[in-house]
């Protein structure tokens, strides 16, 4: 689309990443790579879908629901211990609990299975900008913001994930719930390797999700954290062009919010499911 | 509401049931009843609830994901294995694994949280009857239906909750995926034990649920099982009144449904959401 024909440095420091080491048969170590602050939880769990892919023959990841248990480290590397709970005729099911410095960081629970006919129906696509005349996610933002929003964004920068806004004349109304709508896609091709694919989507599902509640609610420095996260792929993980990623944060009670998004294709087709509570603070200037 | 001040025989025995029998600090045993065909997945979710609070001092339920691994039987006792996850100082997570005869049936996540305050919003509950002028679930059932049927309908009356159809006249128009609203409510009043009402709440989780997309899709005879359930509790867990459970099957592909959907209070507060994914195939003569 963007004539890119290769990976793009980012891309490439990904696929990387996402090359665990396998110590055992189902124990794998995987580096996450050096930066600042929190780990981004989306690297987490691209390499625990990395880890249990590497222990299932056959099959596509179909689901996966995990638990952020505590934040993770840049520069440490993660040990993923993958548990073979089920193999099935239909179904394989495969739990991965990923430690760093000897603590479970992350846990989550992936389930396999074989194509199947069966019926078919989707709710559509909403009407958003094509990707070719989103502007890029700088766009709206305030070019003066204090140190820690510019680390952020040197951040966004570094990304292996181009992310376009696809509603940028979205205004909250009063009484609405917060929704946003985005463009993602990888810097550069993919390897034809589903897992990868699957990977890059976790990654990828992860990516802004919680802003959604969160820039509405709490522009300043508020303190938030995903909580969950769960991801139901309806085709064979496939991400080699852009797709859609929409999200509505549609409850919010007791600063835990509930986020629900899809990712489709440009041709309309959802693809992609995604569910995520996160924990939302109220900055401290006004708790 | 309508009247019952005593617990119907049918939710003593369920109140019965989740009296689990604790053979060790972490290890407990069940009852699933007796009955015909596979077991209710509503009954081991709720089990599972309150073992993991068993094993928990302080918070609430406010998420659980779970998976089905193999169907359950009647009049075998499940054993109900609690992990201690994290005992953080905001979060308690324990996993529950429910074994019958020896094999894994079923698996979940739950996580517990204290209150907290926090941003507000929801978006609204949908226009519906109120449960006294709705009717109830047999609602537009034909009379005339096999064995199978007959069995389903007899184990529905027998059931502690009731349910009641909130959008009778509903029709299911084409090209629009298909939705259900009901209205539920345990047969009598419960204890003032939040593990209870969690676990009841649980239980009317996973109620005809999968039936928004199988009835829908498939109403001969298809086979279809609950895949995975995820639950959210926006507020401490009570089920003293009726509930409206909304739902919609925003998804299928590859013989797998996505269902979504919340529970909210008669006075529209959005106090619980629902995520399911579920295998529906094809009835046997179309395939």
């Amino acid at each position: 689309m963007s004539g890119m024909d290769e990976a793009a440095p980012q891309l490439k420091l990904l696929l990387k990443q996402l090359d665990l080491d396998r110590l055992d048969r189902d124990l794998f170590l995987g580096d996450p790579g050096g930066g600042e602050g929190r780990l981004f939880g989306g690297m987490v769990a691209a390499q625990s879908v990395m880890a249990a892919y590497m222990t299932v023959d056959e099959g596509s990841l179909h689901s996966m629901h995990a638990y952020f248990l505590r934040p993770g480290r840049h520069g440490v590397p993660i040990r993923f211990v993958v548990y073979r709970i089920r193999d099935g005729r239909t179904f394989t099911t495969r739990d991965v609990v990923a430690h760093q410095a000897g603590e479970a960081i992350f846990q989550v629970t992936t389930s396999f299975t074989k194509p199947e006919e069966g019926y078919e129906y989707q709710e559509p696509m909403p009407q958003v900008l094509p990707p070719d005349e989103s502007p890029g996610w700088e766009w709206g933002w305030k070019p003066e913001v204090g140190e820690e929003k510019q680390a952020e964004r040197r951040w966004m920068r570094e990304r292996p994930l181009e992310i376009r806004n696809a509603e940028p004349d979205y205004e909250k109304r009063e009484g609405e719930t917060p929704r946003r709508a985005v463009w993602v896609k990888m810097r550069g091709p993919l390897p034809d390797d589903e897992r990868i694919h699957a990977a890059a989507i976790a990654y990828a599902s992860d990516s802004g999700f919680l802003a959604t509640a969160r820039h509405v609610n709490a522009p300043g420095r508020s303190a938030s954290a995903s909580l969950d996260h769960s991801v139901w792929f309806h085709y064979p993980p496939r991400f080699d062009d852009w797709l859609l990623f929409t999200s509505r944060s549609t409850m919010a009670h007791a600063a835990r919010a509930l986020i629900q998004g899809e990712m489709f294709t440009r041709e309309g087709r959802r693809v992609v499911s995604v569910t995520q509570e996160g924990l939302v603070r109220r900055p401290r200037e006004s708790r």
